[in-house]
């Protein structure tokens, strides 16, 4: 069974062909700087169908098109309810229209960590696991879970989702979704700029001549044992420990998945938050266990034939 | 339908005979002394039948024997997987036996405050609602959730029943379940006295001639503007209002609903824990109800006609 697949991320979208569990074709499209969603999808649409000939496909062949998209979004009618700083006027768009006359296709959209979380299950590190929660460290910080082998969905297209703004400092910094001290507004990619330039020392540290600032930066001169580097980057190991072990409790799975771009060197990430999680969490039955995302980038893509293919009571696509 | 219900709390057990949604009689043994759960049952077998008697009832006329458990529950195989500090003798108990052989009734047990949930939904301030968080705020934080109608239990019957260990304070106090800076480390019965006592100016509150020091004395005092009590009560408030963001956040509900000793007298609790979720909650739909609980302790008791009677996949009890 062949898909097309969209990946919408807060840089770039990746676009894709699978067959199963996959990649047949893919490639990356610069959203930097795009103020619309509308204005990308002409765009879009010239990459799948060169991706189709790469892949040595037709749209006919696919079942659908899936969209990972960084909002809430109701899965089951293929709206999405709300953007966080990004794709502003998606909500307002008629997306599956744009399939339909694009491609011919049906189209599934869900939320962007969701569906990367499906991809780990159907073809990565949650292979043959039925109770997982997925963190992904970015710009933002995207979760989601799987509980019985269902994706957790809520009665809003919230649960699971939303996992990057349980609170981890009450008395914290302000986000983006109108929280205080979420785990994302304490160690992000859009916040632990913030959280560093604030740190005593920092106009001395190696760390104030970079421009941007990224994790890859902060964890190199953390090893070089610039001190500001070393400090802010155990501030954010022990940030998004204390998340996973908020996650842990909420929803008591067998398995972690860590992903996002700071997991692309999965060290000191994945020993840190494993160990936290072995000592810090309250269970009866022994510790979930704790992985690195095995799909990187491509773990939304690959979440295409599972979301196209759920069962979703009152969806408005029938696959065959 | 009527049923017996128990409720294990931390300083006493709540003993009731219900049918359907009211109390027919209830009484409360001390369980303050106690060391082990096993040398009370005789005298909750007492207290049950007593009960029965006061109810003009029988214990053939009950459909079963429901126990809320301040631990880690298995409903479905009706056993206790963990304790915290209160009961430790239970998992051991053959609980299911004591019922058979005290009362011939079959027995179900579940997590103390998914019980009271259950209660809440059943008979109280959540009727007719099918997604609900709540929170009792009283010597621990118990939380539990409902989501589409159903229990949330997870695999391992942690889900919805550890909110309260959610981190809110990831740099925080240590808790008894191994975490730091949960919500119940930071703003509970048990903990509350040692933030309190560590707080500047304490030696010279009207809170140092208090002992023991509860959630009563702390607003009595902030009420007469006491500075320290006023302080710590606006901790607290901000600890629970976090904590129930968290919780929305992670299970996305209609309603929120606050239980326990402190909401005997409702208000600053409910006031501030509305209004923090108004403005702290990410929403695309509106945001979810906040509502005191309408039971007080007997919510749990209230829960055991729907616990009863729950449909219950592989449960060892069945019920005509």
């Amino acid at each position: 069974m062949r898909a097309l697949a969209l990946d919408m991320g807060g840089t770039h979208i990746g676009c894709g062909v699978v067959n199963e569990d996959r990649l047949l074709a893919n490639t990356s499209i610069d959203a930097e700087g795009a103020s619309s969603l509308a204005d990308l999808l002409p765009v879009v649409t010239d990459a799948l169908r060169a991706l189709l000939l790469e892949a040595n496909t037709t749209a006919k062949e696919c079942v659908g098109v899936a969209i990972g998209f960084p909002g809430i979004v109701d899965a089951c009618h293929g709206t999405i309810h709300s953007t966080l700083k990004k794709y502003e006027d998606a909500p307002k768009l008629d997306l599956a229209a744009w399939a339909r006359e694009a491609l011919d296709l049906p189209l599934r959209i869900e939320n962007d960590a969701r569906m990367a979380l499906m991809g780990e299950q159907y073809a990565g590190a949650g292979r043959g696991v039925e109770n997982i929660v997925m963190m992904t460290l970015g710009t933002g910080i995207g979760t989601a879970a799987i509980l019985n082998g269902r994706v957790v969905r809520g009665v809003h297209g919230h649960a699971g989702c939303l996992g990057g703004h349980l609170t981890v400092k009450f008395e914290g910094r302000p986000c983006h979704c109108g929280n205080v001290g979420c785990a994302e507004a304490e160690a992000s990619g859009w916040s632990m700029p913030q959280v560093a330039r604030a740190w005593p020392g920092f106009p001395e540290s190696a760390l104030a001549k970079l421009e941007p600032l990224g994790f890859r930066e902060l964890f190199t001169h953390a090893e070089r044992g610039d001190t500001v580097a070393c400090d802010v980057r155990e501030r954010c190991l022990r940030v998004w420990a204390a998340n996973a072990v908020s996650l842990v409790h909420a929803y008591d799975p067998d398995l972690v998945i860590l992903g996002g771009g700071v997991m692309q060197s999965p060290e000191p990430v994945l020993t840190f938050v494993r160990e936290y999680i072995n000592t810090h969490t309250w269970s009866s039955w022994g510790k979930p266990q704790v992985q690195a995302a095995a799909l990187g980038n491509m773990a939304a893509l690959l979440g295409a034939v599972p979301l196209l293919t759920e069962e979703m009571h009152g969806a408005s696509i029938k696959l065959q």
